[in-house]
């Protein structure tokens, strides 16, 4: 055991990352140590970069999604079936936490992704909160945040390259409700929207239409079970055209959207059939407004619209055992082009945003 | 019995209402005439005599909600629970009917009332297709029209007071799952409007705010249910802070609009809590675009909108019903300012356009 | 303030009630006292008193449903919407709780009334554990115990009179989706049926026909909104007979079953119209098997049932809400026949098991 | 062109399949004549020869899911999409039609497998009615009929190899709510059992557990898709545990019961988590009574049981659909021992009914 966390800081919006050396923390009872195998860098971590998230106390150490084998520990800890965790157990944990409890939102309502008391690693934890995110050789555990085992057979680093993309798309799909059966286009090829189409044919979609770009992640996509691409391309009108030719003239039974433009939900409503569902799960940072016409685009087609935030625990729980079982044979690992240590962190950043790679991992 | 219908024929968009003969249709089996008794005047007229409405072979007999006595018959019709009428029934009928029965709408997806084949009273037939439009003082029941009874104690005068706006609203209460402890605000005082704020309260809905215009309407929906009113003068951001003011700063569960305008839509989200429900309803006719943001009005705040087009016989159905018992006690009738004879049609599409009277009803 | 509460104690099954003083408890930051307003005496507590019910660690102080004054606190409270509690605020408290938060029924299926870990004051906490329940001059609050204060106009007179009948029918009245047009049929006249029966009525649903006995029951739950009581004097078949006739002989949408008797899952099978609902919310304790018919009464019948276990805070909540709105002009209070000082709990517990009145209340 | 259908005909219960010739019927517009390719020998028609089923026009002909080509048509049919049907076309059709479009049950209830018009081919009509069953050289399409062309790809010996009991499972796993990451059991490893089981697979379930029997059939659904059998042969306890031990301990979401013994009702239970959900699909005869227990299996465990009846467009659509996607890759031929030519109606019936085989096909 060491004294020091050694950690990849984001010290302010469009700062250079730097590495530094963070306090180890003191371990409460029901806390942990985690000796991090991987953490992913995503797209909310290039919105990080570009300020684009509010209340972020800066400087922080990103990184939300992560893997890691518990170095220490204080008290007991268990998972969600009452077994103990001890030294040394491989583990992911959900990055949403301190989701109150006592609010409407956890208690009323029940849709506690709006709890306004959730706090996130990587995110909305600053380095002076501790070793509080996945940039880092170690991650400290508060008591309460949520830890699971991976199933047997479980590759950390196929968890890792779906991700947090794989967790969202697993609310994504649930919210859509997608079943055997429905026909399901998907807006945006990146980790989401890669993660969405696997996961509805996983569902018994069929098509499962992607539309994206680069070209390389459409063929991508095409081996995680999309059965279709169209390229952005090609006009949207003509893919339209293309999603409606697929569907008997129709429409999809339901649109995920997953690519963060504005302009993606009037698509969306032009791609969905009369009655039919579409999920907006991609628009996670405000990039403008953009025009729908409430007549032809939503009364008179009788569709519904359902906004989709964040991912609570079942998602997380859910999303590993997929991966353990149904989705073990899809080809995840592919999306990670390439593995950096905690001084290329910047790099992999770099990487993300330029779209070179669909997703870069940090194993420190 | 005669040989001839007597009509209010609009004969094209802008042009003034004529009083026209039309000859008495040869009844097949399973057809009728009824006397009319009461046709309604709404929105949906005013929108046929702008032209705003695609497809409708002018000229035509407007009036799709309407009630009369069976004045002749063939055959046999039986009511939903196979009691036969006979002739001098009071009746009313589901103006859209010819819903196919064999497309994919009416079978797989069951959403009917995008059935592509749906034919409607006094509005998609016209005058050469016979007199099937209420303005007139017989209308032909062709061959599968929908008649229903009213059950013992409700008044046709209630019933044509309610007319399309309480049909229209027993299918937005439905698609909003409008429940016991439900809060809801309805934008819009029309004849939707006023029905859906009616009809919320009647399933168990605190508070019920309205908001719309003019005062006297606000007034008005205060007698039928609606907890709380405001005025359209009263600026946007302060109606969506009145309506936080009464929702322990959340926004209401479900809201129901029937305001038609554009804004209406953006508008709902503002004053939907999070994860809460926004149908649109009145957006009938095309009446532009709006802008939306759907990062903060639809992604983060996990809101569903749900599009809500025409009605089936369930929602007929369940709205003589519902007059019949729950809603017997509230003055629908005032919803009525004055009734006209087929002669003063024209006067009395001008009085609703107007905005003169909630709604008017032609007693030929 | 004092150093003892004095409570009602049931020693164990069979036994007389005695009175006892317990030690005051030290308070925990989160935690308060209640000075005891009311508290009930429900049919849980003869099912305690007659050692039906499984892990009771008697002696008990009975009591889960209560009302009291904030007499002491430590530390902040808060409510739902995270307004602070002050001594001498009048409060009501879920009592269900420590629901872990960290289950699979807490966290995967999201159905908390599942949760091994929760705790109910007056049924599974003894008197060793402190003054856990509400038959006592002072109740323990707990830290993480959910209280709510009356929404303005609520006399807690009236809220005890509905009581943990009230909480339970908003779980089964949401639990069978009643709403605005639906036929209802409560089997049971005790205090679930009732509240059942009037929030049914509330929910706009027509007819709401109660099943039950004795006379004087069917009596007051008609001046609670049942349309129609048929006694169990008549024979089930001429009872279901009579409710297909309300219902154009079908059976009615939905059936609530409040009774405990066995006998009453077959009856709602029967009174229930083809693909129509049964809740099952009456079957508390276990009273033995009973016969159906899977093919008659479940699956030709395209039925779905449901059953209704213990309440969450969603329901406590809107339990509240209601009484303060849309329940406050039925006569609850009608349901108490007699208020029982500590002293005379023994008696108020007798009159409740002999049926002589619907719910008896103690208040200190 | 022949005058005469060639029909396998059950003139009683219990009696000897006959062949018979029947008069070609008049072809009214709108109707067609199929010639025949494949019709099923299923548990139905097992039942029918039981005389276990109310009103049967005995003698009938039986077979009710049938593929032929279009030999004759009067008029013009069309698909769900509106596209011609021309002589020459290999298709099927859903059994059931008539359903009237007019009752409580088709308009607002939408249930309209519970429609009592509804006329199934092979079953409720009589020879007398004409060539209206599977088991004959030729089929008469009544106008109305709903037919489906083939997608491409998809071999009419592949559909008729799933057959009723896909259609059957495609509404089972429907009503469960069968979706990604939950947990299923199957009992009975019939024909609808075991395509509930591969369509569950489909449908992303895991584990996908049938109980059932003798182990071919078990050895066969292995194929199909189930990740686990265990036998009948295993006492209940037993299995239970199995299913809890597959399940952390708790149960499975979705039990589908597709066996028919009334005891599997209760057993169904018993595998079941608490809040999942049972599907009774199987029970489509009267075996009698069998006993649950209303708190333990029912209202404590807060789970929720849906009888399943019949199928409708949706259904049969939605089964040809998957066979052309999602399930081609499956063995279904696997099901199909044999070939039985017309005269050999009465062996396939009787090896059916030994359960020699898991089905039979009838190859005129």
């Amino acid at each position: 055991m060491t004294d020091k966390v050694r950690a990849a800081v984001m010290t302010a919006p469009r700062a250079p990352i730097e590495l530094r050396e963070i306090p180890w923390p003191a371990l409460e009872p029901g806390s942990a140590m985690l000796r991090t195998r991987f953490s992913e860098v995503c797209g909310t971590d290039v919105h990080l970069h570009h300020g684009k998230l509010a209340g972020v106390p800066y400087p922080i150490i990103p990184g939300h999604v992560s893997v890691g084998e518990i170095a220490a520990m204080r008290g007991e800890l268990r998972d969600v079936h009452g077994v103990p965790f001890k030294e040394g157990d491989m583990v992911t944990f959900l990055d949403v936490h301190e989701t109150c409890g006592k609010c409407y939102e956890c208690l009323v309502t029940k849709q506690t992704t709006r709890c306004a008391k959730r706090k996130v690693y990587g995110i909305t934890y600053g380095v002076a909160d501790g070793p509080l995110g996945g940039w880092a050789d170690h991650i400290w555990m508060k008591p309460g945040v949520k830890l699971l085992r991976f199933p047997k057979g479980v590759d950390p680093a196929l968890f890792i390259a779906g991700g947090c993309g794989l967790v969202t798309s697993i609310h994504a799909v649930e919210r859509g409700e997608v079943s055997l059966g429905k026909s399901v286009a998907v807006l945006g090829a990146g980790p989401v929207g890669i993660a969405a189409a696997a996961l509805a044919r996983l569902a018994g979609a069929h098509p499962v239409i992607v539309i994206g770009a680069p070209q390389g992640r459409l063929d991508f996509v095409a081996t995680m079970g999309a059965t279709h691409g169209i390229s952005l391309d090609v006009p949207h009108e003509e893919r339209a055209a293309q999603v409606r030719a697929l569907t008997n003239g129709r429409g999809v039974d339901v649109v995920i959207e997953a690519a963060g433009d504005p302009r993606a939900l009037p698509q969306a409503l032009d791609l969905v059939r009369d009655g039919g569902r579409v999920v907006i799960a991609g628009q996670y940072t405000d990039s403008g407004d953009v025009s729908v016409n409430p007549h032809s685009q939503v009364n008179r087609k009788h569709v519904e619209i359902r906004g989709c935030w964040g991912c609570d625990f079942s998602h997380f729980y859910r999303a590993v055992a997929v991966l353990g079982e149904q989705g073990k044979s899809l080809p995840w690992a592919g999306a990670v082009s390439e593995r950096y240590t905690l001084e290329r962190a910047g790099e992999a950043l770099a990487a993300v945003e330029r779209r070179d790679v669909i997703k870069a991992v940090i194993a420190p």
